[in-house]
């Protein structure tokens, strides 16, 4: 019963396969082989456009190599308050545009209220240097609390980066989880809607290892093969990205393990939904479902053998939980099974 | 024929099986699996002392962090002036120091010269800011051009860092070639010859992706989890860095595969011993052979299916490289089998 | 009538003498002529105990060195929200510091409030790598609004600060306005009161371009020589600060001052006590003081030559802002003139 | 008999009676007031086209700023090996571009060798992402060894610099003594013979503390108000670098001070020709002079009062130089005397 996080998962059996098929052979390093070239046009075919593609090792990478290639001196990223950047990458985006400033914007469920943002980026003054300026929008797909932007949340949003002259920047590190709720497209959901840099995630879905960070317009991209190779994100071996890369792109894998993940967390709603002793927090629209339940139930299913964490209370969620309760979050992937969804279901009661 | 380099080789046997078995099932992420520990506790018996380590996944990474981690404003790193560091890492090290300097030092064969890294060493006067001061001195071994230090010679310049109270920094991409050669213990290579910080590769040796960065001091390394994450290099799925490293070390597998690649590089310098077309530059020590040939003879034997690079002439090698003449680096690994070296000989003629 | 800033007042008599007359001579450049070390030693006086003092041309500078003396991977300074860190220096602190975060943290009149800053440092849980850690607390004295801190509330500061082994920074651009209203000395104010690093700032009460950085713990300073100078403050005509900094210490010239900025902050209080069309938002405590007027009040000062500028309404005053009215900072210096504020006072009426 | 460095001076006369007269009143801070904007406008004039000017506080701020504004990922800044950028910075370039790195030119008497400055460039190939890439040319005029660029010489590097696409960069710290020695104009000197961005300096001609940073190309200093701001060089009170630079500028002040230390240079060098203790090392070309002298002779110089600095041989000199004899540099500015030159050339004998 491992509801911990997506990436507790390893990686898909076709992932694994095909690693083992092309680790034979010799092939020119860092990013030069046949393989890499393949790739990389498979990405313009998948955003039916053509595209900058960089791979590297670590969506904290690619998120941050985002900004670095959009980063101007005292910049701000206007971001949500709950998002990765800002929470769980240990100041790697600052550090990697030597100090630009992440700005949380508010707004219920883990999205970027339209209007905050426009407050957020009409209180920059551009002749007030002090203040510093914005250089980005960033938004995250899937939010971190698992909703899901519709695309016209996302057009709404980009029309305000772009009346400011800003890029957007989507983190799309749950973007297969995203899509297959929304039933959109890859295109649809990035650059038809206004998004100009997408960080494109396999790991969570699937992959050892496997983060693409693709421009829309491929101008923007220019510094970006020496920004990646200073970041020390070059991998040798590039092959081994690729050749996970290939694998879950073939046959529509990575669509078919996104459903996959999404499925069982519609499962684990169901089984939930009326359970005396669980609530479900809000609903769930990709592979994290949260609910709240007695801090004292929670310890008591971890003693039986249930992994998940707890989540810390978004303020206009803080009323709604009473004393003694906790929020948890309940994470499904590729590699959860239906056994294990229902295991758990029946411990909750 | 491929001798471009030991990046063009793919994944061992062991490792693409080890990464299969270990792509199954749940376990906790960034570093906390039980493999992880486990991995944790081998590098402690590995170099017979506690050691802390920490797994990155490019060897540029290794060598930045490890500079990060004894870094020091308006610092100079010394090391060799073919270093890797400054030759092939597009400032990353300066990059993950905020601007550290990379002050070359001459040496014979890729080595530093104890001598000329004292005379560096000492033009710092700790009182005179402006020059910045010296934070820590970087080897490779085995080194750039295909040699190797003697444990005496690590001995010597770890002598005269340690003289101006600095630590001393090993990169080992190619650590398991120079310690087959050596007939040494990584005990004896490092530590007990002065060495305080090491960057140990795999990737070059039979894995994908796998480096790991040793401080055999810990209590240097306690900013180490901070900097590692904020380089984002910790990787969610460490799972897959560790199935590669266990592999790597069960059995011995990392110094049968060294031995093999370094055999595969001496057959090739037997086989070109005594062609009238082809001279060894120096002795080969490691799995990097280096010869001349005109060049000419060097794009024919392209034409015929040959890959291997040019390499920049050292300055003291100016001298006996005739007209027309070019130096050519031929790299061996573990994949190359006896039938390219033949096949290459033979060709050359 | 000019009571936009301190800033906007040039140079003190006394100081500009003492320019012109060390303007003859030599004397040794970077710190070390005669009249830099005897500076040193009245800093020492001055705080009664040996200090490391570090002079720096900009308020910015001292901040942002301050920090990067104290910096560490991933790190997050604490301070409040509307510190001069935070909302005027461009992304100065984090450029400096590669990275590090400013936490914002609430408390009423500018004042960081123990409670709050509890809870902020709480949060990281140092087994945690992914939010980052806490670094540093920096603090504000007199504050940004214009408050002053009692030694006691410095105290109860530093007792949190130093319960998680943090330093405490002060933001002292103001620091001779607090200490006159607070009648204490600068030994107390500081170091007595749990404070480790001080901004001394002198431009604001009278100097053109002087400011000094001071360590109660010298041995936290040791890299500062290099700090200073790579991050280009390392003047070469020293003499320049030293001069206006000795100046500006004898004969109490500095108490002079700030007792008479403070004066003529109380005198415009007092006149606008009654007033019918300005309020007086909170107590005036230094030299700044924040008033409420109609926006159309404030449109025809400026009209008929005041110079002053609105102020970003915090958060807890909000609501007793009435429709149509702003809030408006006047703040008063070494240079303003009992004539100016009557003038002021007569006008608003 | 002060030769140490011009940096000993204090200020001119005219510059500090500036500073007094401008001490008086009120007037915006940051840039804004009438007197920066006056500045900004004889800037234009002097250049005779429209610059951008940015006034900061050192030299070392005008050079690092000038490299952040054309900085590029995994940069290259070519300079003469003896350059003050390189060797007497404690490495701000290198942090305030994040890493750049200050690849060393060869070329005597401290001047670019244009062919070795070709060979500089051509060693990058825009394909080879692991070298990184070249960003700028700086150079410096006069040179850090008293030599002057004639403006074709000027000409030849601009030609190199620009044919790869590259900004060139003059840091003019001793402008002043170039321009009055070459006969030439400001204009001439810099964008007519292909500079791109100059360091001008004030500091070390007679004033305080005045460096201006101008960008003959405005488009290409649009992030500089920022880049100034975050790098701590907005000075609050602007007005005192504006009044230093207006005195500076008016009545040629600027031109008689310059004319007035090479003469004393000149004088210098004059009475030395004929000393048998005494050789010059190469012609005096702006205000410093080289000489050639038995060790012992300086130390007895020293012991008698006179203040000059040892200076380390450049290699191409080595061979010149008998054993027991040291080099060192004499130094004159606008306020050494003739009495000074007289006394120092009777001493040496």
């Amino acid at each position: 019963m491992f509801f911990a996080s997506d990436n507790w998962a390893g990686a898909a059996d076709e992932i694994a396969a095909s690693l083992q098929r092309h680790s034979e052979g010799f092939s020119p390093a860092y990013g030069a082989s046949e393989l890499d070239r393949q790739l990389e046009q498979r990405f313009n075919d998948l955003f039916e456009r053509e595209v900058a593609v960089f791979f590297v090792g670590t969506g904290t990478a690619a998120n941050s190599l985002a900004l670095s290639a959009v980063n101007r001196p005292g910049g701000f990223v206007l971001c949500h308050r709950e998002a990765h950047l800002i929470e769980d990458e240990c100041g790697a985006p600052e550090f990697f545009t030597s100090g630009a400033r992440l700005a949380p914007i508010d707004g219920p469920l883990g999205k970027i209220d339209p209007a905050a943002l426009r407050r957020g980026l009409e209180r920059f003054d551009p002749e007030f240097v002090h203040h510093g300026q914005p250089m980005a929008v960033s938004m995250t797909q899937a939010t971190e609390v698992g909703t899901v932007y519709s695309n016209e949340e996302v057009r709404a949003i980009a029309e305000h980066t772009h009346a400011f002259g800003l890029p957007l920047h989507m983190d799309g590190a749950r973007f297969a989880n995203a899509m297959v709720r929304l039933g959109s497209t890859p295109a649809e959901m990035t650059w038809k809607s206004g998004v100009d840099v997408l960080s494109f995630g396999a790991t969570k879905n699937g992959c050892w290892c496997a983060e693409a960070l693709v421009f829309f317009d491929p101008a923007r991209a220019k510094q970006l093969p020496f920004i990646r190779k200073r970041a020390a994100q070059l991998f040798s071996k590039t092959r081994f990205i690729a050749a996970q890369f290939h694998a879950y792109l073939d046959d529509d894998l990575w669509i078919r393990l996104a459903r996959h993940a999404n499925a069982m967390a519609d499962r684990l709603a169901d089984g939930l939904a009326n359970s005396q002793h669980v609530s479900i927090a809000w609903p769930c629209q990709s592979n994290e479902l949260f609910v709240t339940m007695p801090k004292a139930a929670a310890e008591r299913l971890k003693d039986q053998g249930a992994r998940f964490y707890p989540w810390p209370v978004p303020e206009e969620f803080e009323s709604k939980l009473e004393p003694g309760q906790g929020l948890y979050r309940l994470v499904t992937s590729f590699a959860t099974t239906t056994d294990h969804v229902d295991q758990f279901v029946a411990l909750v009661g």
